[in-house]
């Protein structure tokens, strides 16, 4: 438990995969948000491969420092996965047949017309010691073990099931608990998104504030990521009450950098105000290849303001699908504004769309050039008022121009929309017209 | 160092951004693959936040086990960063200011154009015991310390400034060292991708060579995800040499499953077949808004076989831009198998390719029927040997059933590809014609 009364949470991932990088730790991610959103406080992450030694250990110290330890992975039917063993041993327990769960796996099996083999039966021995949380996406259950001075947890590491039994399963349990024992933890977050400069120039410009801030018990932190810095307010106990003024406050200060006031993604900003005004949004990506209508889809609710586009990878596809004059091609080249302007406008009429939405660029990491160098991206919107493009020159991974690209021709779109209804932002990135 | 001589490595990952789920630790994964790649061994990751006392008891932990210690995050310029500070009092050393570093971060300024802090030229600041590794893509230095028993390295969290002082710094000047010491490790892995069935019945096919192949020292993982399980092969030392026999033993007895013999994506292997063959692809997509596009153009190279294709979120564009009859979206509705084939031919005459693959669905949460609940998905794909189409009843998640779906038409492609060129594969999903 922390000094302010908060439930104290770490997670233990095991697996080979995630520590060679052949798997992202998303899992971890996920459950820091959803701990975070019920007032607990992860205090630390650690990921240890499957190995016997390595998980005891992590274990041990895990237990001696927190509440709740949620480990997840290890419970395949398969060789490698070993979490179970590992967890009879610790608590000093072992394996029984629990035939419920047996059924469970069994009528799994049957529903998917696959062949049930003994190791998949086995995942129905669970250790005696344990409470069984359920999970009916898939064969491995959760395990809870009460244990001296908190509780531990053990799921399967696929993302799903893991959530599910989080869900239904831990948080409930949990939260009984916490009841039961009269800790109700109190803390809010507010955020905010800003766009076009740095953290260092943030900082500077908030100044004195902070120290206000702090006073009053309301913490401030910058997460940079690339085009956009989104600045978390904390406040806990007694200063919950006093966070909505900080973040009228630290707006009020930022305003010209905001593109967010609820720190809601530039793409979940451009469809909040599309769908608040009534206006639909159209597409044509080149380099992106459709990365940015994925992103404008991600959110459910789209289909009120999103009509679709065209992914004109090649040259014939900007001609044919966008109208875009095989002329301008040839004077400007794929990647230059005039072509973004063209595909925007194209998009926004085969469409029949408020806004039409462009991105054309050299993604790399190939096909640069002196004049044009990998990096190099133009976006353009074409809207009830005109056309308007920009252009970036972002670095050299492909992975990071490519989402850098989305993000830009998003906040290009969002300024267009807010200068619509009348809330002026200034312009980003380096304007080519209008 | 392990047993055999491999380079031990502890990753220390800072934030609270991390531990709340804010940010996903991507930086992890990355170094644990160019690691992996060096043969060095990672044996834990742990993600702790921006505390001092969490911070040292951390870092001293990691360095009592590794031989080299990589510390990401802390290092931006505002006040909730506090690494730097940590590392002087655990090193013992003092803050000094290094005019080369400080020439570098004006000259950064002065290229972006903005305006230079005290807190920006600050981050010239750096500890008096460090080896400073340069990083041209911000401000931050990365911090090279000698220890006793090892090395340690601290970074900033922005993952491509960490990658390029990770690539120009630290594995270089790591691999000198070992060279000097006369340590060179022998590790390599194979890897292959699997779909259409479970880690268990894969374990079960390969049985008894499991056994065989661990008594050559050739070590086997199941790496289930989404409608795939990767199965990793790893020998170290002596057993490199038996790891190409063992690769083709384990293709041969799960030739059925295997989408890719090198383990790479469903997405990759489409592109690797539609390259070698000089065939073209179009995608139509409508539900996942261009996400498949986006797969494809992921890696170079893509222009040589993607064209493009139609973001036909809406009814609407369905039949303007790709053909769909109106008649067949009354009659069968957008989500089924009919509308499926209509835009996966409409998608290959559009944009005149060889393969035209289409994706339409119900992601959820909301639009699901009785006959249709959410999570139903129709792929399909015309090619020159005539239109199939398969569905797929994937789950309640929107996230999982957009990638789901990308996944699957890649796969229903990839097929119909493979079975082109001779090379046959069992069909994938629930087949609705040819």
């Amino acid at each position: 438990m922390t000094a302010s009364g908060r439930l104290l949470v770490e997670i233990l991932s095991i697996g080979d995969e995630l520590l060679m990088g052949q798997t992202v730790n998303t899992n971890a991610a996920w459950m820091g948000r959803i701990l975070e959103e019920e007032g607990w406080r992860v205090n630390r992450c650690v990921v240890v491969s499957d190995e016997e030694a390595a998980i005891l250990e992590a274990l041990v110290d895990a237990e001696s420092r927190a509440d709740l330890v949620l480990i997840t992975g290890g419970l395949g039917p398969t060789r490698d996965d070993i979490t179970k063993h590992v967890l009879c041993r610790h608590f000093n327990t072992s394996l029984q047949l629990v035939p419920a769960v047996e059924d469970r796996i069994v009528a799994w099996f049957e529903r998917r017309g696959r062949e049930i083999l003994q190791v998949n039966r086995d995942q129905a021995l669970l250790p005696e010691a344990c409470t069984v949380l359920d999970n009916p996406l898939g064969t491995a259950s959760g395990m809870w073990f009460d244990r001296p001075g908190g509780v531990t947890v053990s799921m399967p590491g696929v993302p799903y099931e893991m959530e599910y039994i989080m869900e239904h399963g831990v948080i409930p349990n949990m939260q009984m608990r916490l009841q039961r024992d009269g800790r109700l933890p109190k803390r809010a977050h507010k955020s905010l998104l800003t766009m076009g400069t740095g953290e260092s120039q943030l900082a500077a410009k908030l100044g004195a504030m902070e120290d206000e801030l702090e006073a009053v018990g309301v913490k401030l932190a910058y997460l940079p990521s690339p085009g956009s810095v989104r600045i978390r307010l904390t406040a806990e106990d007694h200063a919950v009450d006093a966070l909505g003024a900080a973040h009228a406050a630290v707006l009020e200060c930022l305003g010209q950098w905001v593109v967010s006031e609820d720190g809601a993604p530039v793409e979940k900003a451009l469809g909040d105000v599309l769908r608040e005004n009534g206006w639909t949004l159209a597409v044509a990506e080149s380099c992106t290849g459709g990365a940015l209508g994925a992103a404008m889809v991600a959110r459910p609710g789209a289909s009120v303001f999103f009509l679709g586009g065209i992914q004109s990878y090649s040259n014939t596809a900007k001609v044919n699908l966008l109208g875009v004059k095989a002329e301008l091609l040839a004077e400007h080249g794929a990647v230059s504004s005039a072509v973004a302007e063209a595909m925007a406008q194209g998009a926004r009429k085969q469409l029949g769309a408020d806004y039409g939405v462009a991105i054309t660029g050299i993604a790399g990491p190939d096909g640069g050039s002196e004049a044009k160098p990998v990096g190099t991206v133009f976006m353009a919107c074409a809207g009830p008022s005109g056309v308007r493009s920009v252009h970036h020159r972002f670095g050299r991974d492909r992975k990071r121009n490519l989402e850098m690209s989305v993000r830009g021709a998003a906040q290009l779109a969002l300024e267009m929309a807010l200068n619509e209804v009348g809330d002026a932002k200034p312009a980003s990135g380096v304007a080519d017209s209008l």
